[in-house]
């Protein structure tokens, strides 16, 4: 593997933990990349929480959603909305799928999302409703067909961000960091929305504005600020170490430590 | 003891510590599992906040809700909220009881909690209320009666979940890691169901939807992912090393540590 | 100075820390205790969060609120809440002054705050609101004259909480740990209040089981069981350790450390 | 450079720190102080998150807000703000620009912040609104040229506040320390008056208790008891050494460690 597609690829497995870190993601919820090579292809984790993937955690799909090398790892069940989702929008780069505490009011009342401060004209004018139920009926609300990823890519259409009714939402991006930065602001902008609503009228950013706020998370300075500031967050908590941290907790899940001399390595 | 038991109740201690963590019990609380190899048997921990609950604190109870071993440490005074419901519930194995925060507004106006996203469909499509007032008039609230314990059982009737007003939840499940999902997604569904209805109408899930929805929990990439997660979460808390950090606490309980040499062991 | 006495000191820089730590105290408010041997003296400590105390903080004070040995220190300058209430209710062993978040919008619109599950009991059945406007019109709404302590002192007349408009709360106990147990509790039952008055009409508990929850607290099972759980939350926070601890503050406090050699110790 | 200096330039990068970890500021935000010697210039971080702000990222600006000495460093890209406050307002020392959660409400909704508690009441009677679009259309909301940083002076007038439209909020202090003070209890001021707000009609300090009020926190036993708080729970993140902390996230944001023996320094 290149120098290059290799840091790639550990950057995807930060980008999980910083939106695990950051209240996006929790024990479901997942992020992808595109092959910078191959249009055709796209970096996905195995099942696990974002929270905790690392770089080996990383599968190469096709966009079919197939693992491109034949697995026995558990895949996400989900794998299509990203597939769908780079089928149809060439400009895409990055997908994030998650059901983040702070825009659940929202996807469970049908209100819209409108950007509220500056920096949440990264969402975009127009953040569409999907509903699972309107084309296919009951289901479990999981996106597992093609045809269920189909219908969610065409309702995001050109926009940046769709909601999945009583679900979630997928958030896409022209670049790695810059998905992570709407994803998190995404939050924020529901989140302020949310309590300004609940004391008067929110006033959201005037069409204009949103154009040229949309731009601010893209700017070198924000981007390299954010980015740092994610990454010191996430190690402050003792998430950053990759490899290490894996291992340790797959051995944890399995077998919790009896004796107390297995107990010292500590937090 | 076998093996298997050991694991069991090594595996008790991990949820009560991960319900503590993931802010379902408190100080308050507790969970139980069900004998496997004999069912008119259960395991609870002595009377111990659940996150500090490690194997040598965990007894075994009659169904009657007595111990099995005569012991003089103090014991949960509502046990018989686990033993009633083990009675009258063949198909339980495993009975959570709290007073999470996310939960109590609900108790203490009585408006009903629906399944409001995919996952909080672990909760079932009713679940019934019980006022202790009703039958019993004034009391401190604590379910401390075997005829408490089963007027507490027969509202739960075949569900999940019974709210109880003004005091809390008593959850059930078919095995330890569906009562622990099941536990603290009722915790998230409740969060999202009470922030929604602030800004508009919460949408529920459709009946068909509950049913197939209820199930993602229990799925194997589902429950493996979640159980990984908070273990996790409990781990990089420094919660997780059940015995040394139970004899360490119990030390400071008893007497606080004064010259410096003994404060070394730190976080 | 006695054993027992060293201990209640000591016990004293514990429960100011708990309080600290669980957010009903932070860089304000105050807790004081009174001599076991004279009911004419009481401890409390200098001038310090409560987070940061240790038993070296801790003085002698007469009903007075004089310092009983003359001292350079700094003082709270609100001792006479404690003095003055010392004065007035022999049964009163232990007090504190806070502005915890969960109750400010209460002190704030003067909405009464009722017990609303079984726990929240500990807080009586009649919580009185003072307003230092009405008796000594513009102040800076510290409590700081004797005649405004004992102001305060006869609102609070034979119960165990007063709210301050616009300032707080002051709550009492007939033991430390008890006082700690109720402070914290109003404190959950004033946010479950809050929220469930969003969503509906919360509905008190019943008179007759305000009189039998309220001793919920104090039995011997539950009051054991909440010291345990909070001092392994404080120490599991790293504040426990309460010399060592203060030494390096106070070091910090006056001087950044800039050499790499000297952040060795880290957390 | 003087150690008076010296110290100064340590101190803004602890107030850097504690309005990070306090929740004032985030990626975003910043903080200076005028230069003690001369009035005409001031410091400020080059463009970084405040949280990890060392000493050596603090550069000397003029009021036109040019570096002094010619950099290559990012710089913060709203640096008028501080700039032209310093030019019109010759009473003060310190200016912080930030986006709390707290105050977003009345950011977006326009609803005013009043003082609603004593500490709140060093926020002043009077906290004024500017909307950027008033005066300059359609921007990206960032205030970035001097006749924008002007206009918002002009708006600051003689308040210690001022709130922007859709954006967040600017404070000024008669001192470094009364800055970091103001800043924070502002946040708490505007959160508990939301909250309030939510179940009633907030009751605002009376005028004469304002002007009382909002002196103590510059009073020395508060000044020293919050700034030792606030720097107690800095250190207890691991987020206090400066020099280390920083080179450690910068080596971390460039290559993210993979050789489990790089990882051994952990928190």
């Amino acid at each position: 593997m290149s120098n290059r597609l290799q840091t790639l690829i550990e950057e995807l497995a930060i980008a999980n933990r910083i939106l695990g870190h950051e209240n996006v993601v929790d024990a479901f919820g997942h992020v992808s990349v595109r092959h910078p090579d191959d249009p055709a292809r796209y970096f996905l984790a195995r099942s696990r929480s974002p929270l905790l993937v690392e770089p080996d955690d990383i599968l190469e799909f096709t966009l079919d959603s197939e693992p491109v090398k034949p697995t026995n790892l558990r895949l996400y069940s989900e794998r299509v909305i990203h597939g769908e989702i780079y089928k149809m929008r060439g400009d895409v780069t990055a997908v994030c799928h998650h059901h983040a505490p702070a825009i659940m009011p929202f996807c469970i009342t049908g209100k819209p999302i409108v950007p509220v401060f500056h920096i949440g004209g990264a969402i975009g004018e127009e953040v569409p409703f999907w509903d699972q139920h309107d084309e296919f009926g009951d289901t479990n609300l999981l996106v597992v067909k093609p045809e269920e990823g189909r219908s969610l890519a065409r309702t995001l259409g050109g926009n940046s961000v769709v909601l999945m009714k009583r679900h979630g939402a997928t958030v896409v991006g022209a670049s790695l960091r810059e998905l992570v930065s709407r994803s998190i602001y995404l939050c924020w902008n529901a989140d302020y929305q949310f309590r300004a609503s609940l004391i008067g009228e929110p006033q959201p950013l005037y069409p204009g504005e949103i154009k040229l706020a949309g731009a601010i998370n893209v700017k070198t300075t924000a981007a390299e600020r954010t980015w740092e500031y994610w990454s010191a967050r996430l190690k402050a908590s003792d998430l950053w170490p990759l490899q290490q941290q894996a291992k340790a907790s797959r051995r944890l899940a399995s077998k919790p430590p009896r004796a107390p001399g297995r107990t010292k390595r500590r937090r």
